[in-house]
């Protein structure tokens, strides 16, 4: 951090709006010059930092430790999220060279057509500025989401966890130093160095300062981040997502579906949590599901119909068709067509991912036009929704909102358009 | 308005948050119903509200007679903005038939490529949901946002003037109707017929039935609303317009396309504010301008260069370099080069339209890119930027953001697109 910051944090009562203010400047000084790099220099900056952390490994892991050693009061899950080891440092490297290999999309200029006036007129995609980054416990938020705002030519201001403050700042180091050897400037990315939570409350108050922010993490942050922030957010609310089983569906197609999308992964938002079965086709596909279900220790919460096709099957509350589990554990409820399935999805669903499984083209193109989900899928499992499966390369996050980017969030979703016009000496009359 | 909202609107202490929460409710199921129109039905309901409308002129010439009687206190720019005419009622109809011409931007899908796992991905535009539109005065507004709404398969809230009330309900009369006749939900476009102001307020404050807010009209509630909203906001700020005249210009484009630029109209939000002139080509071009605009009756702020051109040109203080004038004024500053230019602009310009006017390839060339207005243009007068010029049919605003859509925004500003994913039974390893 630089001389000015030092001196604010270090301040006897510390004052977190003048500490952003300072970090605000600095950022939008450095997305001037971020905005007019070129793609050379930024890849080239990409790769000196993934040597950066390669090199830095011992002093990241010790770092890591010391943050370990303090929160040795949590529980296990959150102490795997903040762990690092030497697969996961590889790793971070590794991805700052796959987006270094992505193509750069800012400059890119698209629909140039000429008007009844003579101009010319077309859209180049450009930075959106600064990047704000709210994010808990993964130190390798830190050089994913700082190697995806370089890229696009943003400048990024992250802040990390106050548990992983030692190993987001040693992190840190390797970024900065990158982009000094590739001659861009070091405040393009900087990692807020302090806990105060002041700073949060601070940041969302900055709109002439930050562009769009981006929150990672529990619910209460997001909603916290929704509510005050005065600048746009991209948010990525609840996964609640839905497997429909229509009457005309390839009974094999649906039982490799609803059972992938269920238990390839239980802790994932695109992890199904709601199974809708159309009556007609329950008796053929159910009870197998359930079977295997069952072998993999998933617990079910059925409807009236579902629960009396097997003993293990708990009859469900209403709340369950809300629930975004994140466990071995499933709702299922018998609906009567796709009109039902949609309604359902609808009313209990948060927007994120759902598939339908049919072979009927006509109830297919309904389900994708109707179901208004980031990602609306057709015999094939909710678990793709995904930046890498989609070809984005990398996400900022899945965005369960309508505006702006929707689902994964990739290079594009943190650029925007803007109008260029040519002309040659044109008025209007 | 519905029973439900009469009784809500006749309690004796008017509940404003009560009453939009019934309006939003109503506006979200007219949105599914919105979302699933066929395009035929659609342009249908286009054209008979626009047929309403043409045969509602008495009535609705009569309201707006009692609205012009109520606001006689006003200065006679407000009351221009609130009076209709045979004309303007006739514009208003022909302004819904040529958004019923438009193509429907609804169901387009993008991009569906194979994937490496053998799903295909790609996007389809879709619309928003629910569009809420705060307004002032032009009760024309009222059909113009209802057409574009309509016409992108989104659901409306319409807030016009207190002012405008009797001219709102009257207009407000024909949408409904049309959209009866066409069979599309009556409630697909409500316009609030309270005058209290606390309505706003609570329209602020409904993320779960509004999905983007439009603010329309003076700087004050377009600020409050992007502070308070809890919602998207796609917002227009000021027109702090610029151009620049390049030393290689082409002295008579440079004087063709600064007096457009200025004179052409001086109210719009993309006239020219400020006028840069590089320092080479000042004799070549200020002098003859400074003619010009002074024909004309443009009065003049220069920096200390510019004033001694000319005994009417007055010198300008810092504050001018800030000012929308949206008036016959001009400040003008003599720069070095392209660099001093871009940089005055990213100090002073508010973002929305900036020119340059030269021959030098490489010079046009870093305007573009280094410029961070919504619209940047080479050669070409600043009052193109417009939807109707850049061939988007009509526009609902010009957005100063950079998140979502910039610049004029039209049908496409009002959709986003959700991913589709097509498999054959495809999951994921």
């Amino acid at each position: 951090m630089s001389g000015q910051v030092d001196k604010v944090n270090r301040a006897k009562n510390f004052d977190s709006s003048a500490y952003i203010d300072v970090i605000g400047k600095q950022a939008r000084a450095a997305a001037v010059e971020m905005a007019r790099s070129s793609t050379r220099v930024k890849n080239a900056a990409l790769n000196l930092i993934a040597c950066n952390i390669e090199r830095a490994e011992p002093a990241i892991l010790a770092a890591n430790g010391k943050d370990l050693a303090a929160a040795d009061k949590f529980e296990e899950a959150m102490l795997d999220r903040l762990r690092l080891s030497p697969e996961r440092i590889a790793a971070m490297a590794a991805g700052l060279r796959e987006v270094a290999e992505l193509p750069d999309p800012v400059g890119e200029t698209t629909g140039l057509r000429y008007r009844p006036s003579g101009i010319q007129v077309g859209q180049m995609r450009v930075p959106i500025g600064v990047v704000g980054i709210i994010y808990e416990s993964r130190p390798n938020v830190t050089a994913d989401a700082a190697a995806l705002c370089l890229k696009s030519g943003n400048a990024a201001i992250l802040r990390g966890g106050s548990e992983a403050l030692k190993s987001n700042a040693a992190i840190s180091s390797c970024i900065s130093e990158g982009l000094r050897e590739a001659d861009l400037p070091a405040k393009a990315v900087q990692v807020l160095d302090v806990s105060d939570r002041a700073v949060v409350g601070a940041l969302l108050k900055v709109p002439q300062w930050v562009d769009v922010l981006v929150p990672r993490g529990g619910k209460g942050l997001i909603e916290r981040v929704s509510r005050d922030a005065q600048m746009p957010v991209i948010k990525h609310l609840d996964g609640v997502c839905h497997v429909y089983i229509d009457a005309a569906a390839d009974p094999n197609k649906a039982f490799d579906v609803a059972l992938n999308s269920k238990t390839q992964r239980y802790g994932t938002c695109n992890t199904m949590e709601t199974l809708l079965v159309a009556r007609p086709i329950v008796e053929l596909v159910l009870p197998r599901l359930i079977e295997a279900y069952r072998r993999l220790d998933v617990e079910l919460r059925g409807c009236t119909v579902a629960k009396k096709l097997h003993p293990d099957v708990m009859l469900a509350s209403e709340k369950d068709w809300y629930e975004e589990y994140l466990a071995p554990i499933l709702a299922i409820r018998v609906v009567n067509d796709v009109e039902q399935a949609i309604k359902h999805i609808r009313k209990y669903g948060s927007k994120h991912t759902d598939c339908i499984v049919t072979e009927d083209f006509s109830v297919a193109r309904q389900f994708t036009a109707e179901v208004d989900s980031s990602s609306v899928m057709v015999n094939a499992s909710t678990r793709f929704a995904d930046g890498y499966e989609y070809g984005l390369g990398a996400e900022i996050g899945i965005s369960t909102d309508k505006f702006h980017a929707r689902g994964p969030v990739g290079l594009l979703g943190l650029t925007s358009q803007k109008w260029i016009v040519v002309g040659d000496g044109h008025v209007r009359d």
